[in-house]
């Protein structure tokens, strides 16, 4: 059993949060392995710190020197004359470890550890690792690495990290924080976001996540009142409770999480494996547990700063419509395209505002996509005057201008800032997007004017989108999530496997649904049993040694009488005695036939990293040849249910499609809500459960098969 | 019909050519509405060319002035001293058709009009745009626009174009082509690229295309020898034959095309309606098509431009390997995950080139991507070494080196440039792409190094797959397309509709294999007719009037004796003339029954744009809810049709899934090919062809049933 509750404990323990307020505004440091050089490893955060202004205590520890970049440097970690907040160890592995133990004997707390040569190397380092972890414990002492690139809380000047990011200028004032695994890659993030000039005012990267965790670096952002957006970098979660619980409290905190994970392919998830040894967890589960605390996927680094960039607006609509204004009907086009893809509507303007805007223009095209052309050129108050009847007569939750290079050249730029500025500070609710082609400074005075500037249209539309996907996200509770509910798992108690009656059994009384049936040990039984359920009735071998029971004949459907009945059964016990001479044969299910209706699966299993997820789909094909499936973290309720179950691509079978009868959609919901609860209240020893064919009919649903994997009560 | 072969011969035709090299690059130009304004749409051709020195004479037009712009001017057209190569028109519509009208009478051989409010407006626009076609006409006028921005010829300072994007500066040198619909849209690409350093000497922008189009502008790039790669933007073809026959000069000559098409959407389409009027198309047929000749749509500005940018490296592997080189491996997670999704391989080095990369650097990850780390960045020479490893022992096609901001100071990035460039010397033949952040002139001497750069790692990846899927295309003859076949339609000659029996007769002489079957007209046939066929066998309605029969309980299926046909024929009978009493009925037919295998769908529709479009796909609900579907541009051949059936999600289930028989997908394909070429042979009259279901058996395909509608041999 993974430990779920652990985590959440932790994250709303106070200790956790001191530590990490500690660790990233401490009032001292000390740097063992202190470097003169300035380019150094050791010596790089002692520059940086020294040239951005940390007001706290900087300790050099140099056994060679006697000052470190001009700052008195002492022999050992016992000299210095306090016990430091944090201590950054950048020295061998070796070394690290007799550190750690020293910075531990004195009462140190927080240690950021760079050396490298840890878990991410193979079994020695793993082994190293663990030394590592074990003084930590044993002290107390919290740890952030190794193999860290550092973090940096520019507000202080607090600089324990050694990114050669900086060299390229100092992080800007801002309200995005970074959480990342992957140091050089929240280097590269850094990089990118300085060259757009949105501001990063705290980066944590956790390297080997030893100790402190992603979860708890995001937990600290969330809980920062200088940080409104949180940027993240992932290959796998490595510990699910403090990452869960810090999804949760920046939910709560109306806090959009925009979030990287690679290692989603069988290549980068083999090359994230020898990278930083994550687990990479199947990346579809993965995307459906986020999704459910609203947090937005990027699939690229581009991507994750667009998001995060309009995000600081703190304008997340709850209904997504889409004004759009351009100087370019193709670029109109282009927009409509992509807010379509991404179900923005982008309803056309009333007639009468259609008829004002004509009136202004004949020229325009009026509908939405607004194209006023670049006549605006000619006569600059247009655009003031289509923005306004855009925005109020459309009443749309996000305006985008496409102005391309012309909205670039100081002149014009500043009159057609002019010319907006009036629209949004009547209507200052609304999500604000320019696209144009500008050099920074242009771009700075739009977002100054409270313009989000994209120099591509359909990045803009992405971003938008991604808006309004936080916008719904934030108007549904997390306590409807439901998965506080039973954290506890109970063992169902059965060791060993377990057939289909007795699988069917157990989830009866969890309320799956079953058509009518009777496990039988006899023939005489058989034929009593199909008699009292009515025919037709269908025969199943029974035997939990058997589980592809068609494959070795072990299956009569379509019996209508006692005469077929009698038959069926021998001839099952004949074929499957000579096709499976080993399994142990416990007689045959007789089981009321149900015909018509669609074939659905359903099924929970429990993921590695976050506990039972279960699964829904239709048919064999549909499911595996298509995928077309849709997963969810257990426990939920039906309504959750029937979401999951309207949002696979075949959904429209079930609903009457081509004049075929509606089926029952609530009674599958319930039956799959059914199963998630009780997949959670076993999770401690029920490894998985599939009910292959449910069958979904217009009066109810019923699972046809079941089956009931368990670990006989261990892990 | 379409007059499919029209524009083939017209862009074989030295007239075509010679029109465009005129147009493009004229000894003189004349400009009606000539502005001494430099601002203005008739001023700022004069002003480009005067500052970019055209060496042709210019000609301004203008009854007010004796000078504009310092360029001596004429009252009118008739006074200029030559008859100049082009007239430029900026005047309004009425104006413009005097003016053309004049031209025409001069002797003027191309005309470039920026004038909007023809076709582009509605119906009163189209009345004077087919004025200014017909003048066009009467004196053999090639006209480009209406509603055109203009083109420009950077090579020898020609600038007959209104837009904005000079104000940035004026277009590098370089071997990218841009042909564009929209011209605002050209202006943004156009101001991106020269952002990004790309140089592009051609833009033509063809606006309304109510004479010169798309299609012969790129086949103008095609034809031009300093052009490499062929940037386009289209809403809509409007022009088929000279846009596909351009398509096949671009690939004979191995120049990329890469295409952005918008109006994909509903609601992009309707603006594309709104803003040229373009027909847009279905968008699945569209990328169908283009696809057929190599051609890479782009679905961003963005996108385009990162193709055609490597594009001009002219490097196109037909073999997908790549190998990563980076110093982050959190990167090469990320790039793994995009090579994996777009099929690029990534094979591992050898042992032996691990091993040694091990011994260079032991904290290295090693396999690909192989990650030296920012240690490098201490031991510069490991760069080289590493990168030469990667690309010898590797073999791989492309190769791309992640730096991020590492990669950008000046003094570092001399270094990595040094150590990359011994590698290239030694394997010229392979891709090199960078990606790091860098300042423009920082990234130039990536270039010039022959390293192309891209920020992104992940649109790095994106624009390699493209140059494999480019090098795959120009690997494939265009002859092999056979679309040059049976260009001219032939009557079916069948007015009026169809039933069954009647369409199955006319596609059993193209070799469309049926089920053993004979029309009846009274019950004693049909059980004769069962009786020769064989039991069992299905009854099913015939009248042209009935395209449901199910519906109108027109069939019964599963009949196994005399008895049985007769009760059918009755009950068929009496049930359609109750549920249809207007129909006519022609009797049943009486087909053999074939069980088993898996039913498919296969169909051609004559597309608005393209002609007769096969389509393929498995069942009902595959084909209408997974829209798992492929089509393609008849005719073809058998190995077409294969590649086709084997592209579909669902082909698995052809092959064998889960131990069922295979099935004879070669029968299949042999169908789709036969039903290409009937619907290419008959494209005059033949509107659609269904055959739903034909059933895929192991011994053979059978079509089940067969619609043909025609249009009574009109168009």
């Amino acid at each position: 059993m993974l430990p779920i509750d652990k985590g959440l404990k932790k994250m709303t323990d106070v200790d956790s949060q001191t530590v990490m307020r500690n660790l990233v505004a401490p009032a001292s440091i000390a740097i063992v392995g202190a470097s003169d050089h300035p380019e150094r490893i050791g010596g790089r955060p002692i520059r940086y710190m020294l040239d951005q202004g940390f007001k706290g205590k900087i300790y050099p520890i140099n056994p060679n020197r006697k000052t470190v970049q001009g700052v008195l440097a002492y022999q050992s970690l016992e000299e210095i004359p306090e016990v430091p907040d944090v201590v950054l160890i950048a020295v061998s592995p070796s070394q690290t470890i007799e550190s750690l133990e020293v910075a531990g004997r004195l009462g140190v707390r927080a240690a950021i550890i760079f050396s490298a040569g840890f878990s991410e190397v193979g079994a020695e380092g793993a082994e190293l690792q663990q030394q590592l972890l074990a003084i930590a414990a044993k002290y107390g002492i919290r740890v952030l690495g190794p193999n860290t690139l550092g973090l940096f809380n520019a507000r202080i000047g607090f600089y324990p990290i050694f990114s050669s990011s900086f060299e390229g200028g100092w992080p800007l004032p801002g309200k995005v924080g970074i959480a990342s695994q992957s140091g050089a890659f929240a280097g590269h993030i850094l990089t990118c976001a300085r060259n757009r000039r949105i501001g990063v005012p705290i980066c944590i990267t956790t390297g080997n996540e030893s100790d402190i965790s992603l979860g708890e670096a995001i937990a600290y952002l969330a809980g920062d009142d200088g940080i409104d957006v949180i940027a993240v970098y992932t290959e796998g979660i490595k510990d699910v409770d403090s990452f869960l619980a810090a999804l949760q409290l920046a939910h709560e905190r109306r806090k959009p999480i925009v979030l990287m994970k690679t290692g989603r392919s069988r290549l980068g998830s083999a090359a994230a494996q020898s990278h930083t040894a994550s687990i990479a967890g199947d990346d579809a589960v993965f995307s459906a547990v986020i999704a459910d605390y609203g947090v937005v996927r990027a699939k690229t680094a581009e991507e994750l700063l667009d998001i995060a960039h309009l995000a600081t607006r703190k304008i997340y609509p709850t209904e997504n419509t889409l004004g759009v204004l351009t100087i370019s009907g193709g670029a109109g086009v282009l927009i409509s395209d992509r807010a379509e893809e991404l179900g923005i509507s982008m309803p056309a303007l009333p007639q009468s505002a259609q008829d004002h805007l004509k009136a202004l223009l004949p020229i325009a095209s009026v509908v939405n996509p607004v194209d006023h052309t670049a006549q605006v050129l000619n006569d600059i108050n247009l655009v003031g005057q289509f923005a306004d009847t855009l925005v109020s007569a459309g009443g749309y939750s996000s305006g985008l201008c496409f102005f391309t290079q012309a909205g670039g050249p100081p002149l014009l730029s500043s009159k057609l800032r002019g010319q907006l500025a009036e629209t949004r500070r009547k209507y200052p609710d609304r999500l604000y997007v320019v696209s144009l082609i500008g050099d920074p400074d242009c771009c700075e005075l739009y977002e100054e004017a409270g313009f989000t500037v994209f120099e591509d249209p359909s990045r803009a539309v992405d971003a938008i989108g991604a808006m309004h996907n936080l916008g719904r996200a934030f108007a549904k509770s997390v306590a409807t999530l439901g998965y506080s509910e039973e954290r506890h798992g109970e063992n169902l108690g059965i060791v060993g496997d377990i057939n289909e009656a007795g699988a069917k059994r157990i989830l009866s009384t969890h309320e799956i649904v079953f058509p009518a049936q009777q496990p039988c040990q006899t023939v005489e039984q058989a034929i009593t049993a199909a008699v009292k359920i009515g025919f037709p009735v269908v025969l199943k071998v029974l035997s939990k040694d058997i589980i592809h029971k068609s494959d070795v004949g072990g299956v009569r459907l379509g019996l209508i009488s006692i005469d077929d009945v009698r038959e069926a059964y021998a001839q099952i016990m004949s074929r499957v005695s000579s096709a499976a001479p080993e399994a142990q044969l416990e007689g045959v299910l007789v089981a009321k036939q149900l015909d018509g209706g669609i074939e659905c699966i359903m099924g929970v299993n429990r993921d590695r990293i976050f506990g039972p997820i279960a699964m829904f789909g239709l048919g064999g094909v549909n499911v595996e040849i298509m995928r077309d499936i849709v997963f969810k973290r257990c426990p939920f309720d039906v309504s959750v249910a029937i979401s999951m179950i309207e949002s696979i691509k075949g959904s429209p079978l079930l609903k009457g499609y081509r004049g075929a009868p509606c089926l029952n959609v609530a009674a599958l919901a319930q039956m799959l809500s059914n199963l998630s609860r009780f997949a959670v209240k076993h999770r401690s020893d029920v490894v998985s459960v599939e009910l292959n064919p449910v069958l979904a009919l217009p009066h109810g649903a019923y699972a046809l098969d079941a089956v009931i994997q368990t670990n006989g009560g261990g892990q």
